[in-house]
């Protein structure tokens, strides 16, 4: 893929935010990667989305360094960088501070499963990785954010392949996917799940979780080899 | 009723759904039926709103066998096809997961009648019906929800002309009509009243059910022969 | 006043309450009148408001008796009729089903006086009409409404003149005010003011009533000789 | 700077506000300084949004004294006067009514720093001042509340440079700035933070507040001579 390619791609994706009320100026950012290139092309930092084109998208590698553009990317660049790297089947990933997703994010607490919108994208409650040890935040803070998010996956034994979607306690969601485009979806579907989550807990503290056989039969209404949503 | 106005008719509905915000990307679907003929037109299955045609609406029997269309008809369309076989007298079905309406579905509660705006449209408690058996899930799962759902208006004594909008448990909403218009407009009436109602226990969880002789009267304004609510 | 300005009034002001966001499909409406002839304009019932036309208000006399139009007025215009003849101040009438001012009618309880924002409007708790009794509901319903408020505001010593609004228990909100365009801007400050109570109870159960200089500054700023909001 | 250019950055700023869903009719005000002639402009008193044009813009010195301009100043216009007159580097003011900020103010509590959005723009909760002595309020009352606002800054040991807004309690919120427009940055910023805040405490009465190094680095991220948020 040309680096025009990329930059239109996620400059694309980064114009869904605003329209699906999801970042507040400029609080958020999507790259899209050429995982064969080690390559991504992200969000200029503290760039207005209302100013944005796609020459201002940067380039760069898979270590963080910037290859090509005049701007200074995302702040957030060396999550995405960790990110690309390690899981190396995605090719987008979206950060935001969306309100209700954020929310839970400061309450350190995972999204219960209570419905089937949520059991239609992951069968787990979606993860909320703990806020990072203070030796974590004075180093290469987001360089380790990336890793706080693997490690949180791993340690719960989750595959980011099914689950495209964390909290990072204290701070905000990030979600990734097979594409910059997908990773904007998921992140509208978890503002969306994390909404309905406290109204449900709101209308009854005693709300039950979904049950399994739910969760599998609307999930795989969705993914695997059985799925019989959308078109073939 | 020709294919092409059932189409027409399918998608002026469906439309009407980002519209009134009841729905998220592709989660939610109308149908449009001809009580005559057997058959229905429905939104297929994962395109998104922005993109649909009236030609894109799937002409479907009430066994859920594709009749005419290129593509896949909704994954709910079993759901439809059985509440449309047994209630002879509707012919329009919405389904969303409208985030109030959901959330009290995620409770698994039904939504207590709490004022005017509820009893002007029904004179009981929005019912929720609850989370279907594993072997009902397991099984023709889409087929068995418009079981649920007819099973628990017979449980409950509920007329379906009386009463147009049930929520399923742990799943989301399904409103019906007349006509899939007036369908739409119970999708977005059960919203704003699922709404109001979280807020009334928000408020007090002392908050009374509205007495008889209001329900009678606001359910009689706009409803039977003495109705006087609209024209002529 | 001609028929045809109080005609263009009242379609001005109906208009308004869409784009306020303080109604769905058609569960509001607003009357203009001119007291000298006692007579008022007011929304035909159950027509949308993207269809409302000047020509389709219908102008009724105080006992809610049509003089002019072809449409059937809005059920609830001897509500309006009864408050238009015991308070010959008032030009302009109200109702809506407002989202946060519905939820408060509907947990019977008067809207507490927290802050400036409600104190620039009316110096008390936004009062809360007891649900009729039932004698009255099977009788003339929207008659006995009107004298429900007026008995309300007799009960409390309010003055109609300082206190422009008025939650009917389980009911809904009216406002009014010496224009139909001040009535409108009565219902969307109630909206709004109905909504931060709500917050700020859920912030803090023990949030204090605004204190009495407070109030007293703030309403002053606004109203009587003294004001100084505005322009002269 | 020409009185027509603070007029411009004044109207401009004010135009803001209702974009940014911060005000509701006239419920807001914003004004821009040139501090080395002692001057501001303000918008007029009541004056609707919809109708505002940069010539409505009031010229007025430090001590509230309109020194050119037809219209009267906002109400609010001593409050500005006096916090530019003591805080000599800043030169932009706005005060809204907006809804979660304004909820807090009416609870009387500070907003608990619980994640980094809120760290990203200040170090500590968001400080909520007293209601005002009864003698002040019968007092000179705006001007009074602009030192209500510089005492509890003294009082708390804040420095105005690094948190640039406060609610003042029963009332709303204020916030300020080196220009006019990152003053409204700021009331956009105070009022997501103010949402999120009030979410956060919904889901978990537990929520911890942002440990000491999440705090510093999201801060420095943003603000100081370390600071790599934005362009150069």
């Amino acid at each position: 893929m040309s680096y025009q390619d990329l930059k239109e791609q996620a400059y694309h994706a980064n114009m869904q935010l605003p329209k699906l009320n999801l970042v507040l100026f400029t609080f958020g950012n999507v790259s899209a990667a050429d995982q064969k290139q080690g390559l991504f092309a992200i969000k200029p930092s503290g760039v207005p989305y209302a100013e944005l084109t796609p020459d201002h998208m940067v380039i760069v590698d898979f270590d963080g360094q910037t290859v090509e553009g005049k701007l200074r990317p995302s702040s957030d660049t060396k999550t995405h960088a960790v990110l690309y790297k390690n899981w190396a089947d995605i090719a987008g990933i979206v950060h935001t501070h969306s309100t209700y997703a954020t929310a839970w994010a400061q309450a350190q607490m995972p999204i219960p499963i209570y419905g089937t919108t949520h059991a239609d994208h992951l069968t787990v409650d979606i993860p909320c990785a703990p806020p990072m040890e203070d030796e974590m935040i004075k180093g290469n803070y987001e360089h380790e954010t990336g890793f706080q998010i693997i490690n949180h996956f791993n340690k719960l034994g989750l595959n980011h392949q099914e689950v495209e979607m964390i909290l990072v306690g204290n701070h905000a969601p990030f979600t990734w996917g097979k594409t910059a485009e997908k990773a904007v979806y998921n992140s509208a579907v978890l503002e969306a799940v994390a909404q309905m989550a406290i109204l449900t807990q709101q209308i009854s503290l005693q709300a039950p979780r979904l049950k399994d056989s739910l969760i599998k039969k609307h999930f795989e209404r969705k993914h695997g080899s059985d799925a019989y949503y959308g078109q073939k």
